[in-house]
This record gives structure tokens, sequence and C-alpha cells, in this order.
């Protein structure tokens, strides 16, 4: 990813409660986190909104990632979401790790400062989530996150950006059509 | 959905261990479950893969859903996965309650036995995933189930087939390309 192929995204500030509309259709993620001055980024599919109010995210960050440490100390990271134009740095993000390579300055995303975390936001990804552990219950049993999504940027357009979602084996599966066209079988109270 | 309209999908055995080929990606499930003699289905989107072996899988089921109950005395229940053709089926079933409906009965889904729960599988989603409840340590605070996947039914084509993942207000995103062109960007020893 060079400056030249990869675009920031001009991100406002978003309903906490409202993520879920980027996070539950399933899509990869980049976890960025910060500690003792250094920072690392990790690629994540494993993930599950949990609440909307607070607006709880749980994941799996498994033991062996030098993210795990990182996050656990810090208690902090943020959920950053990539778009199909920045899949081939997802994927090399993903297959390389942090505890020998610098992954900003490898492949290239702009590390951005958050607002309440010390872990950077990724100015390529189109929503950047900022999160606070707020229990670790799980953490050595499953290595499973819960956090809290304490401010939420998303891009103003497009509305529904065009995510990447992980099958295993190299394989992904591409975000298709959006569409409301079953909104009409909703009871206006699950709505 | 009537008999007509929705078909059944002959499905094979599948590997407990690889099933996040199919929940990884985030789709909508039905989630049908058994307890005194009668059935239930309800529509989930807050789900995550969480280890491969032993094949977990972690999911909020809130408690206001009538399904709450019957899977957290059973300790059982089949994740199916349904394909766009029955989205309107499974958003009907989303819009009701087990307390006043019985599912199967109104909305036509075919229950078939399973192997090893008594909660059915549904014939008409392609992929069935038996679940036995191993951790319920996030039940009382969080609403959160872990179980693991005992036993896998997926339909043999075809090989991705169409799922409808939510992101809310009565919007679905709809799966679209399937593509392994990032595969060779992989380490071997991360597929």
């Amino acid at each position: 990813m060079t400056a030249k192929r990869a675009k920031a995204f001009e991100k406002r500030d978003f309903p906490v409660h409202e993520i879920r509309r980027f996070l539950e259709p399933g899509p990869i993620v980049l976890v960025s986190s910060a500690w003792k001055g250094a920072t690392n980024i990790m690629t994540m599919g494993w993930h599950t909104v949990m609440e909307f109010q607070p607006s709880l995210v749980g994941c799996v960050i498994a033991s062996g990632n030098h993210s795990f440490e990182m996050i656990r100390r810090s208690m902090e990271c943020v959920i950053n979401i990539p778009t199909v134009d920045i899949a081939a740095t997802a994927v090399k993000i993903g297959n390389c790790s942090g505890s020998d390579t610098d992954k900003f300055a490898a492949f290239g995303p702009t590390a951005e400062p958050a607002d309440g975390v010390k872990a950077p936001t990724i100015a390529e990804c189109f929503a950047s989530f900022e999160c606070r552990l707020v229990d670790a219950a799980l953490v050595d049993t499953y290595n499973f996150f819960m956090f809290e999504v304490v401010k939420a940027h998303v891009a103003r357009v497009p509305k529904y950006p065009k995510t990447i979602h992980y099958r295993g084996d190299g394989t992904f599966m591409v975000s298709g059509e959006n569409t409301a066209r079953w909104r009409r079988l909703f009871r206006p109270g699950m709505l």
C-alpha cells in the first residue's frame, strides 16, 4: 500500500451504539494497538457485537499474536475496518508478526492519533472504533476480549463500503448488494 | 416459505473444525432449539468463531428471547445458516416470539432430527451445526453462550451459497464474490 494507491478516508463521529451497521455483517478488521512507545496492527476475523449500549464488542486475539500482550496490558485498541481496496495490505499485515516487523512502516498505512485511547486509528480504513477492555474474564481461558467502543469514526461516503470477509484457506467473500427489500417484514419495534 | 418455494438441501457430514468457512463471514443464522417437547427458532446475527479444535462458537442470545431459557436449560441448539432464498422467512422468524408462535408450523421450515442433540436441524438451510453449551460463565452477565459444534452438516453444492448479513434498521448485505486472489500473499503456515 502506498500513498498513491490507498486513500485516507475523511471520517466523522458516529454513534457508538450503531456500529453494528458495520461490524455485524462480519468483515475482517485491522486491530491497532500501542504499548510502551511501540505500535502494532493485526488482522482479525473472530469478533461479534455483544451489546448496543454500552457498545460492546467481543473478539478472539490468540495469545500467539504479538498484539495479545500489547492489548492485554494497555487495555486498549482500535478496531479499524478496511475496504477491499486495501485487502492485499490487510493480508500482508496478517501474515507477519509485530515481534519483528513495524507494520505501519512496512506496509504503509497511516497511523493517526485517536481521541480517547493511545492506540492509533488507521487513516486508510473507512471506520475506526476506539476500544477499552471492559472484561478480561475469558482472556486466559479463551483469548476472548470484551471491549467497549468509546468513540467511533466512520467515513461519510460511501454509505456501505465494500468489505472483505474471511473464509479461511486464503479465500475471501467480498460484500455484495445492500438492500432494505425485506424491511417491510419487520415489526416497528424490531427496527 | 412453502414447500413449493423453498428447497431442502442435501447435506453431508462436514469437518467441525472447518465451519469458520461459513460462519466467519458473518451471516445471520437460524438457531433451533428443543425443550420439554416444544421446538423454537430464532434469527441471530451476533456470533463469532472462537476456536478450531474443539470447534467453539460464541453468541449472544438476549434473555428476552423465548429461545434463551430453552437453550440455557437444554444446553443444546442447532445453528443453521439460511441462504438469501429464504431471507423473508428468516426475517419473519426474527419478528415474532416462540412464546406465542410455533415457528416451524407458522413459517414452514422443515424440522429434521439431528444426530447428537435434541434440537432439530432445518432442512431448507444449507448448513446445520449441532451445538452443545460448553461454558455459561457469561450467560447471566452478557447473555453470551459458548457452544461446541459437535456435528456439522453442509450442502455439497453450491460451494459458497449466497448468505444474508444484517446491518440493523431492516437492511441486509447479501454476500458477494468469493475469491482466492490474495491467496498468494499468505505464508504457507497461515493457510
